[in-house]
């Protein structure tokens, strides 16, 4: 579905009609450096059959707009390019991706998304930066890229955040059970790599290109935007990696500290158990049996002989 | 076995018969932009020396087309290429590869394949397309890999459903056993990739030389989904490592909690025992054991001890 | 805030006014080889967009001089390159990173730190060099990334010096829970390693090009530097990873030892505890109980059979 | 040692004295694309120098060929080039490696193996294909190191049965002590892994220059059998090391299986026990003594308790 | 300190005065490819200056020289070079590094050390190649060289050695501290990898432009030992990090083993006590108690119970 459609002449937004006559009528008459953006949002085969005709799009790079799977990169074609991106949100350490195609010709910008938030954050940051998009649709590119990427960084921000939520966590005194949600995190950090890493390289050789001159720099900086929250999700993963690990380590002192409690505790309790197997015996002539004092003793006995153990683990450290 | 045999004249087949003299005579016959398409399984040393001898393909390129276990990859000769690919079926957490071999020449296509899923699909593809195949064997070369190339794809959506299963498991209450599935899975998942990955790069390079270049971007294409594939395999790989570890983890927190339980139910019962064999001792004088009340008493005592341990327990988690 | 503000002519320091309009004035009275170096700490955005208008900034290097979160890095523009490093401090197991971004035009060094320590050190040494400095800004450069660059080396020979702890603590004969300190050095050998890695192959590619080039060696010996820190980084790492493996070992000996001690412990009790339930039944038909020396020679079983096990487990080492 | 010897006249063996004088008429007496075919084991030092100053080879290169621990590796000469490789051969989970040098002249070809499995195999092979051997030495040379490679891909193929092998015992229900025979699978792969890597990059660049060009397929395809084994030895490291942790995992299981057997066995003693203990006691008033149906109630009591807990246990898998 | 100087005249050693005006009057009275050899140890910064304002060299080579902690690099200046190194010698699990500068002009070699084992040994074998040595310093440096990486490899096989016998004790049959040991020479291993690593690549490009030509075999054979020992330490490392994890499996088949022990004692030993607690009991209606052969009855069957149970564990293999 077509959700926006205008034409930019001197970095104007005129608003225009959305059948594709219309849009071959103002892309007919655009002069030298005005042009056409386009925004749709989950379009059907037909609609972008449409459109692809209108713009001369190339049959592959339509058919990549509609497959919802498609890898982060830019393809060029002999005169469009199209960049396939997934904007990311996060929420309860689950990452949701979504889908955007942006093709950019000549004249014109078209951006094609599969659900997820509207592009029209960057479409308002374009439009406050009027001498840059009288210079033609890069800047609008620009505009719509930087937005979705500066989302990535957000989103690297929040996982760090759970990041630091499970070493706390992982290192409490209690065994914990955050094997569970590490992994979670782990696999949202993978899916969300494979949305932005595949992207650096393209958009570094873009920036190398692009046309004007001007906007070069411009896409220099989302490369380094990239790189940046690419490191950071590396750094997230590695973390991640360690905690488990740590984890690890602190089951095993645990596991080492309950096995100390319950040797002591078998020990505190065998040696009366075992005084009173002695006394318990039926021999005839077991002198202690008949002295007045001999019960009394032998509790005495008994608890001095649980207090002296119980120290002595608490001493070393068993209890 | 010569499985299939035909010459297309304008992207049209015309079934030819499948003697060498008869193909000889067919690839004599062709037209510019007319091509051979010749399909085998399973072919004897003899039937590809014959064919070999017929296209005049290097002995090298026989030798690989007969040997089971070619690694893919795209081999040029001076006047023909072979690419060696592996198609790939996956069931019940196995993955079977069969191999196929394409001869490409400038007027034939041989597809050699060794048991395995039929390619037929491949061809129909290709022969819907005649505008494409009108231009040369390439665009059947084209259908052939795509249709193989979409089945990665496949398998891996599938292993991906399989690792799902994994975590579930993995993260149940009960000690699984999860490991020899995880590690199964594994021996798979390199499996696939070695089908999948040495692919990649030759086919980059391929798209860009290919002969007609109109059959360039849909190479790019295939090199992309190939991508794509290759990726998908490196998230299952991590994610069954991950997975791995966290069993580990998981079974020491298991472990942990049975030595709880254990050192708690030895504490529970070790207060009564420790209690009967003090008044079981045979001292002559225990006043207790004369008291009426003694019996039900020191049962009482037993059972509020029992029952304070165990809430105890409860209590901290230890039960 | 401009915290220093000077120019340099023929590599001798004269104070100038710091105001931007003295600053432009500045700039036009400069000789060749001359410049102005500027000193910023925690600039506004205003006073970045102040003086980046005197001295010519591109839009960009000014936002990244007020972002706090600047990956390290070298980017060119037209006429001037920025240039923004970590700097590092490290106590207490945690390392503080503060951002440095030097902007380096051909007649001019601004220098814009947020917080940490001060760059007077780079800039005294630099002004020992009253040599070099005759030669323009370059130098400048050189004193102040070299001062940050030998407290990269510093902090890695402190946190060699932690991991050294940290490995005796391990090797130790209790069971520590060192895993928490070997996570916290990790992270902290992460941050460190993202402000040094990153900077090393751009400082090479400025080693190679760098003006006047008599500079070219010491930028050269500035990247060798970062390439040592960086060695002892990975070093560090590699260590603490052995260092937690080793740890998890260290655990499994440990609980096998205690996990012996318990069974042994139990054996030990077990036997008196047997005999005395023999003795402790009532048949009637029990010889050994009338006997006198029945009592005393039971006692010296219990106590022969308690010795004799325990010495056996105290010579096969599980006591 | 000299142990073979010939000329190759139009690609037929002329035998030829093996005496230094000899070798050097025959040299001399050569035609275009004759060549001389010299085969040692375990040369001394003065049969490397004399053999050496007859075909002139390099000082550094007759070093080579004497000492025996050689990296493979192809090293080029001005006029002639040395070729070192590993033979390798596999019994009883044991690698033995055996060093052959090939120095490839103009017109010579010379092997020096040290010890090992001959290469007579090799020669055969080269002299059943008589047209390529009557264009020098390159075809003998390739016949060599292509049974050599040969043999690579079988010992890797018997490396998988191992690995085969130690799946099965790994995931066995019995706590096998497979750790010690994967380490020395792993020991093995790596002794391969050293024998076949460093050899493919210079293959590789060998196939591009080799002279005649007609030669250069078949190097390229040695290349590619290279590339497999090392493939085959990545997949068997992998799996080895998969198998190790999977081993790690499965003895965590077992442990705990173990650990709740040790639980439930002193549950179902402990009730018994305490219930013996109770009426064990002394107590005056303890109706149930005098009752005549006490004690076999008693025994049915403990009984019952003894089954229904074992049955318990049975139940939730912990017996 | 200067501990030798000489001047080398068609190869052969004429010795010199060693203050630095002799220096300065030995390198005017040079001929073409004679040469000055000036070794020192320990230099003081005084001392190297000296040194340094007679041979010309660069300040930052100077510095270079006095630091003891420089990372093997070969540095070029206008006209001299600078090659740093690490001597390296191990004994007790412990390896020593000692830097080695040598500094190759022109006409003159510089060798500077700080402490460690004399570099005579590189001096003799030098002096040996009269012929080589009359081509001027290189022939000087090679020899220094070719003494320094023959070190690193015997101290290589001398690591594989240790590593040997860690084997041996990691999978002999009682549990072993082995981390400990493990740990230190994964540490070791890593000191010698970054003495001798960061020298390949840098010895490999020198190889290709060392003057005069003859000598660059003899480089690449430096590159090739260096690769060689590279490879030694990358297998060390491997081994180790597979010793350990083989040596934590040990430890949990050795604690499943004691797991079993403790389990089928603690049985062994509940069903006497049991059977005692039974016949202990104060019941006035228990008829075995009256029966005269009530007593060894019960022994004996207490005593088969026991042997029964030990025989099935032992059958079993749990004990």
């Amino acid at each position: 579905m077509i959700i926006d459609c205008a034409v930019y002449r001197d970095g104007t937004r005129e608003d225009t009609g959305q059948h594709s006559d219309d849009l071959a009528a103002a892309l007919a008459g655009l002069g030298e450096d005005d042009f056409l953006w386009v925004g749709m949002n989950n379009p059907t085969g037909d609609e972008m059959n449409r459109i692809g005709t209108v713009l001369g799009l190339h049959p592959l790079a339509i058919e990549d707009a509609l497959e919802a799977h498609q890898r982060p990169k830019i393809e060029r074609y002999k005169d469009h390019l199209i960049m396939s991106m997934r904007m990311v949100s996060y929420s309860d350490d689950d990452i949701t991706t979504n889908e955007v195609n942006l093709f950019l010709g000549a004249n014109y910008l078209l951006t094609v998304r599969h659900g997820g938030p509207s592009l029209v954050e960057g479409r308002r940051r374009a439009e406050r930066r009027h001498d840059a998009l009288s210079h033609g649709p890069t800047a609008a590119l620009y505009s719509v890229v930087d937005t979705i990427v500066d989302r990535y960084e957000q989103v690297a921000r929040e996982l760090e955040t759970d990041v630091e939520e499970i070493e706390t966590s992982v290192f409490s005194a209690e065994p914990t059970s955050d094997s569970t949600r590490i992994y979670r995190l782990k696999r949202e950090a993978l899916e969300f790599r494979r949305a932005v890493v595949p992207l650096k390289e393209p958009v570094v050789r873009f920036s190398e290109t692009a046309e004007p001159p001007e906007a070069r720099p411009y896409f220099r900086d989302i490369a380094d935007h990239l790189g940046r929250a690419a490191e950071a999700i590396d750094t997230i993963d590695h973390l991640l990696d360690n905690a488990l690990t740590a984890h690890l380590a602190q089951l095993s002192v645990q596991q080492n500290s309950d096995m100390r409690k319950l040797a002591a505790g078998a020990t505190i309790f065998a040696i009366p158990t075992a005084i009173a197997g002695i006394y318990g015996m039926n021999f005839e002539h077991m002198p202690e049996l008949s002295w007045p004092v001999g019960y009394p003793l032998c509790l005495a006995l008994m608890g001095s002989a649980c207090v002296y153990t119980y120290r002595r683990f608490k001493k070393s450290g068993w209890l």
